[in-house]
């Protein structure tokens, strides 16, 4: 069981702002994240940018891999980033494909951070579908109130946290996120293996600092 | 029951390759598609400029959306998208946000082709799912072989044809897409509502006219 690391996506949709938001945030966090929306908008050049600029964060790119996988996660790798994810709703054969782009790029390079593959938790699964993704290799899932639900007023409830349970009872490393505020991490206390939580919006302007602060109080309350 | 059209997946990894892709191949499609990968690759500009060279064209933007769906559409249509993709797989909010947002452009602007949402069957769906679509205002859905699957060999078979006619007896518009070639066309002749036949591989290089020609005899014999 190790301490949950800190993550700030970026979701900006121009990569000027991105750029702005992770220097304000730099350093509050392990972890920097292009998001769907910062991928979407300005293409792998948020990627190569942020890889450039923050050599010592781990890098993710969060492309919801949903087919594609093999170009998809080249594509990534090479501009830079460290983690992919990946659907859960993609066929078998896409997530194969990334883990085993992942596995390459680990054998033949001298890598710091190994890349890896992290299972973006949508649609309907099941515990053998997770299961499925340890047997290919992967060891990392996120979990999250979708964006959407979120602002639909949907909370984090005791299914969400027992089926967290269940995955990292599996094995499975779970990053955390959909809205995370400072009050929210107590509800996670009993899942074991947390990689990192997710933030953003609360991670940005005047009041990011202290929030990043306040995470990591409760995190070390718990973890 | 209308006459499917013809549709160029333009996957390449760069906006110059995509470029030339579409040139070569805008006289023999009515509809042209920003794919994922190109449009992770090149962010919305890869819309934008495709936009700019083909008024003419209906332009798809294959975000395959799973969350943040008012943002992407929103970004999506500016970028000049008439369509735009939604993974099936994304929470009932974001494919209902995407739609507001399609309807919203509708409403507020004068458009030649109205903004419209495409739901990109991923994952484990039902046909409750899909009546669940309509309800939302959604008309259009993608079929497909998964280009990871086709990779690993996975043809068409029986199921998808009976799964495809089902969604079009509830009334969708089906595009079909997976390694589209002119002998693939008889496979569908059963399924009524086809909106188009996606291709992307097969319509390029010096065949891909010929091509094309196939696939619009074949479409001529069976709708």
């Amino acid at each position: 069981m190790s301490k949950p690391l800190l993550q700030i996506a970026l979701d900006a949709l121009s990569l000027e702002k991105a750029l702005c938001d992770a220097k304000q945030a730099e350093a509050c966090v392990e972890i920097i994240e292009v998001g769907t929306i910062l991928a979407c908008a300005e293409g792998m050049k948020a990627v190569s940018c942020l890889r450039a600029l923050y050599p010592q964060h781990i890098l993710v790119c969060d492309l919801k891999t949903t087919d594609g996988g093999a170009i998809l996660a080249k594509m990534a790798f090479e501009a830079g980033a460290d983690w992919l994810t990946v659907s859960a709703a993609a066929h078998p054969a896409t997530k194969a494909a990334c883990q085993k782009v992942a596995e390459e790029f680990n054998l033949t390079r001298q890598l710091k951070v190994p890349k890896e593959i992290q299972i973006e938790i949508y649609g309907n699964w099941t515990n053998q579908d997770a299961k499925d993704w340890l047997t290919c290799g992967i060891t990392q899932a996120i979990y999250h109130r979708s964006r959407d639900a979120e602002l639909a007023g949907k909370g984090w409830n005791e299914e969400d946290i027992e089926r967290m349970k269940s995955l990292s009872d599996l094995g499975l490393m779970l990053s955390i996120t959909g809205g995370i505020v400072a009050e929210d991490i107590h509800l996670f206390k009993q899942i074991k293996n947390v990689k990192a939580f997710i933030a953003g919006r609360s991670l940005l302007g005047e009041r990011g600092i202290w929030e990043a602060q306040a995470i990591r109080r409760e995190i070390d309350k718990y973890w």
